[in-house]
């Protein structure tokens, strides 16, 4: 082995949490699992290898999607696995595993890791973790308003206000009975025109019309189409936009032009952005999907749900100054004057451990100086030096190493202090 | 596709996890974590998938691990990639990343999820949990006592007695001295002792002795091994052992036999077992390593660990019946008598959810007689039942489902009064 030896880079794309990143990964996790509950959700989770045949079988397009774009290996029994790019699915697959056991509607969240084989870029790496929040088994719109307020909710227990992010709802349904109204009634063409829709915000207007023509081949038409996308005009309602208003959530606009990457949408179907210009890609997206338990065969079971990505997360929260999440420090450090005192040291720690403090040992043989400074660059908020005299006396001192106060005692006396 | 469709099986040898076992996954993460932190540690991650070079790199031994052991593949930028079967190499990855900018002794800890290619078996899963602690930058044999005693007070504060487990520890340093001692220099020779060693409790004496009569064809030094290991005589101690006798930690034992399947451990060794003979896998198993680090280069950082995983916790938990975790059901359902009136209990549940309520909505067409015994068979505290007259006179009425009690109100009274 040479000297430099191994790298010490995490592989590509994916993130090592030091402690300093570990605590605001839990941050938000916290927030995330907090508002979920109390929407009355309950936490599951499901392995991250899944057979590949639960991604694939939706058609050849979702074939390409999983060997181009996910990792996907084959193991020494001969099953082609995949790592999770996705929850949805599994989610279905368990919902399906349990369908008359379960009392509806179930609402159900995880925060599981994702995996996809991408070259990593601003937002998107190759392992991330998501927030997801399904209910299945109701299909009132009432269910899609709640998905989306909870969606909404979430942002504001970060300490968003609703100036910060737009809310963009779009249904699959609507858009078919749209197309529908001005002649388009082939489900191809229809589904050329979402997809087409997908990059309607990322292409300029002409080029937008001329791939319309494309597709239409009738200049009437695509003036038709593209007044309906563009919603010139009239600005379009629906019913779940009327429900969030009376819920007080008015960041909320229907933008025709909303299509979704997964053809399993089959209603609603909505996005959030972040409003600042900083963070372009989308924040959250989910929507309705009625068939996707059929997969597992029987009846089918609607849903509606959403994911919510930590890195997008992250970055929104760190252009709008909401980061506050710090890295959690022992309260009470104990440090030895000499190695002889260890053992005694961690009875100590036990002892104050015992009433809740949070506390450890600096065994090593640096100087006490030194040992004191290295405790204040760890945020520690007491110091117990314990030498000679401490051990002979049984009596202690705590430094308050943020008020430079300190006070002494009996071990009792102190941890009685320190406790509170 | 059939009628029968794909399995809702979860992928052989990994777990679904429905509510009701995420809550005891919950619960004992939390208990891992929160005892982790009363001592100081802090919590750290990293990817799932590592380039295979870091299990690798350690012999030939290791290759053959990683090679059949392992999920191993090779992704299509032509790396090989192994999901991570263990979390020490990847800790010291991290900590050689940063050895400059760290205060030592660093105390970390993680929760990974970590995979193996095996048949499945009882304590053993192919996806698994484990709580890794590590304590790197410091070799007073008081640290060892430390990370000895925080996984003795994980036990406890699971509720466990002394008398449900044991502590065996051992020293490789030890050993080796004690293998001089009777003139066995050779450390091939000690290597092949270690690795029988691993064995000495899972087959017969004589088969044992046989064994040893093999490696070193010399019947007076068997039996002046067979006493060394099986501690004829007088029972062994050390410091460690005196150390945690001083913090009251007495269901420990100096075992010679034990020998742990890592090579990379160079000093103390330590496994904890389940007495009540129902689990006779080891529980927990760590120890010190000195060199690790040194893959990555430069002077080695010395560190102390141990994993302790969350299948054969689980075991030991309803082993022990110290197993109370229960499933989180939201405190209180809102049942619309009418789906039309579903919207305004959406917005009353994110009145009691300002104020700190766990709440949702059953927005079905289901008898409100039928609903309520829904909400009762899901552990909901409360539910409030809202028809015309509640939406006409502002007046509702909460039923305790436990207490089968009830009280009426305006929405601002009982909010106040569920909110306590």
């Amino acid at each position: 082995m040479t000297n430099k030896g191994l790298s010490t880079e995490p592989y590509k794309g994916m993130r090592d949490f030091y402690p300093e990143d570990m605590a605001v990964q839990r941050y938000i996790f916290d927030v995330w699992s907090e508002t979920a509950e109390s929407f009355g959700f309950e936490r599951y989770d499901a392995p991250i290898l899944e057979p590949s045949d639960l991604y694939k079988s939706k058609g050849a397009e979702n074939e390409e999607m999983v060997n181009q774009q996910t990792y996907t290996f084959t193991d020494r029994g001969d099953r082609e696995v995949t790592m999770r790019p996705e929850m949805t699915p599994s989610v279905a697959r368990m919902v399906a595993g349990r369908r008359r056991e379960l009392t509806y509607p179930v609402r159900w969240y995880s925060i599981p890791n994702l995996f996809r084989y991408e070259r990593p870029q601003k937002g998107r790496l190759r392992e991330h973790y998501q927030l997801n929040c399904d209910i299945f088994g109701a299909d009132h719109f009432s269910i899609d308003v709640e998905i989306i307020a909870l969606a909404y909710h979430t942002f504001l227990n970060f300490g968003a206000t609703p100036d910060m992010f737009e809310i963009r709802i779009n249904n699959r349904k609507e858009m078919s009975a749209l197309y529908e109204s001005v002649g388009i009634t082939d489900t191809e063409e229809q589904t050329k025109i979402t997809r087409l829709n997908d990059r309607f915000r990322k292409i300029e207007k002409d080029d937008y019309k001329n791939e319309l023509m494309e597709i239409l081949g009738d200049k009437e038409l695509v003036k038709k189409v593209y007044a309906l996308i563009s919603a010139e005009g009239e600005q379009p309602s629906n019913k779940v936009l009327e429900g969030l208003k009376v819920l007080g959530i008015k960041n909320v606009v229907v933008d025709r032009s909303l299509a979704r990457g997964f053809d399993y949408y089959t209603g609603t179907i909505f996005e959030l952005f972040d409003v600042s210009g900083e963070n372009n890609r989308s924040m959250l997206g989910g929507g309705r999907y009625d068939n996707l338990t059929a997969l597992f065969g029987g009846e089918p079971i609607t849903g509606i749900g959403f994911g919510m990505g930590d890195v997008t997360m992250r970055d929104f929260l760190t252009t709008h100054n909401l980061l506050t999440a710090g890295i959690t420090a022992p309260t009470l450090m104990i440090l030895p004057t000499d190695e002889e005192f260890n053992i005694e040291a961690q009875k100590i720690a036990l002892e104050f451990r015992a009433a809740g403090v949070s506390v450890c040992v600096d065994p090593t043989t640096k100087k006490v100086g030194r040992k004191i400074s290295d405790a204040a660059d760890a945020f520690v908020s007491y110091v117990l030096v314990l030498g000679e005299n401490e051990m002979k006396s049984q009596t202690y001192t705590v430094k308050n190493l943020e008020e430079k106060s300190e006070v002494s005692g009996t071990l009792a006396e102190l941890i009685e202090k320190i406790a509170d």
